[in-house]
């Protein structure tokens, strides 16, 4: 057997349950489940762009996952399988071994099962596509706010993107604020027990991974609605809240990676939101409303606590400036 | 909008018919088809390893799809929906209009529907999940051959070694020779009518994207059986014939990225194999016969058209030697 294979193999090959075939044969395959909808999207994670060149593989291979398990959260789906392709420069097989752990640590909690992939030499790169399973006509999708929605986020937001300064330097943190803030990054936990519960309740709903203003203007605009955000209601950690004003506005609203959940929901069910939240152990914070989009308006309006307009920002966005 | 997003929305969003929901959500949407089994597959292209950076890129478009239904192909099933991860240096606008030409160009061929993607920035890399249908138990697996099987293959093989042969300036062909290597390296045709037709017939097929000594191996180990192959008999182009001995040889067993379909099938149903590669405009040549495999032996045995074995050839292997 060549050493591609083999490290294919000796890594990633698994046995399946559910799926009908999976890792070894040139498709895997699945079997219909009759009145649910296939959820699937597809992630692809890059050195430099993504995740800095040291990132310690174990965490890489959670992430990897994780990022794709958040946008079936965001679906209100249940996760079944996921492929895997990736390129790696050599055959470095202790990096491997470790990547993988983190990889399946999260799937098997999850239970997804690895159904294929693709092994090959290049500049390192992670492209993972997962499949989830909901009822037909279930998923939540983007386009279901209206005027008047409630807007809420899960968590805390801008941790992530203040870890990736501290890597950077670029910002001091004390000890506990910087593991927390670069766990944060390199460890989402995706929401999707969040996800499933909000089947039913919530409108619309989208992942924060470009950050809050650019996530919620892609909902906005999917719904034919505008989002107003307090920007004073936006949950921050321990760790962003001992930042400077401009730093903790700009890691919260236009920083990426969080990987909550931001979701739209009636007004009359915020009892029903909060107690959701409860259920599944986090924190849901109303940030603002959806309101009627005027001709030429922008799909965002960021206001402070009294009601204030303050100036636009941008999601994060791999071709524009860095943020 | 960000410009990551306009350049996806741009060259990749189309309307689909088939899924319920396609690009622009978390995840797309698919429908759930009574009696059918989701065939799966994904696929790597990376700069330097796959394609030359210089490749023309409507080509490229259309082999990133190629590979992929290819895999389809190879287990009998309808081309569906796929989804394209990529990462690009720069938002090089020219290139990715090509590019999606050449993939649409192909996708629409097959009725494919692109139903989700990522665009990132990295060193060039391409990624497609694809997705295609097959009745309940009806794919064709690699695990279905046994002993006194014949063993064939479509079309020609080793054409696209020998392009890339020509493309490094290793190989000097005449001007046809070298246009149609090229073409063969860079435009393969995925054998999908054949795979479909085939069902019921074929024993067991794998699609050659590594040569057929590997790929022949691969059939034979997965069945527990061993191929014996007669390299006389190995279908070989106007191109191929009038190279030296040594590179055709090469070339034929194990040069990568044929793309044509190597399968078994009983020995009485050769008419009927015939007849189905007439049917779907392809030759179709029995190249040798699978028996069983003793304890300890090679998976796949060379033998002349005088019956006297010749030494091993291995398949391509990104990690091994060059071919």
């Amino acid at each position: 057997m060549s050493s591609e294979f083999d490290l294919i193999a000796r890594h990633f090959h698994r046995p399946v349950k559910r799926a009908v075939l999976g890792v070894g044969d040139d498709c895997a395959l699945l079997a219909p489940v009759q009145g649910q909808e296939m959820a699937v999207s597809t992630d692809m994670l890059v050195e430099g762009t993504h995740f800095l060149a040291d990132t310690d593989p174990r965490r890489l291979g959670h992430k990897t996952l994780a990022v794709n398990l958040s946008d079936l959260a965001a679906m209100g789906a249940v996760p079944r399988y996921a492929t895997l392709a990736l390129a790696v420069p050599d055959a470095r097989d202790a990096w491997l071994t470790h990547f993988a752990a983190g990889f399946f640590a999260l799937a098997n909690r999850h239970g997804v099962e690895l159904v294929g992939g693709d092994t090959t030499r290049g500049p390192l790169n992670l492209c993972v596509t997962i499949f989830g399973e909901v009822p037909c006509g279930q998923a939540i999708r983007r386009d279901g706010a209206v005027s008047g929605d409630d807007l809420w986020v899960s968590g805390t937001l801008g941790d992530a993107a203040l870890g990736l300064l501290a890597l950077r330097e670029e910002a001091s943190l004390g000890a506990a604020e910087r593991a927390f803030c670069i766990g944060r990054l390199e460890s989402p936990e995706p929401r999707v027990d969040l996800g499933l519960a909000l089947r039913g309740v919530a409108t619309s709903m989208i992942d924060l991974s470009d950050g809050l203003a650019g996530d919620a203007a892609h909902l906005a605009r999917a719904s034919g609605t505008a989002a107003r955000i307090n920007v004073d209601a936006v949950p921050l950690s321990f760790a962003l809240r001992g930042q400077p004003q401009a730093r903790r506005l700009r890691c919260a609203l236009a920083g990426g990676d969080d990987y909550e959940l931001c979701f739209t929901a009636a007004a009359d069910q915020r009892d029903l939101v909060v107690a959701i939240g409860r259920s599944v152990g986090l924190s849901l914070t109303r940030v603002g409303s959806m309101f009627e989009r005027a001709a030429g308006s922008a799909p965002v309006l960021l206001v402070d606590g009294d009601g204030r307009a303050l100036p636009a920002m941008r999601g994060y966005d791999h071709f524009g400036a860095p943020p």
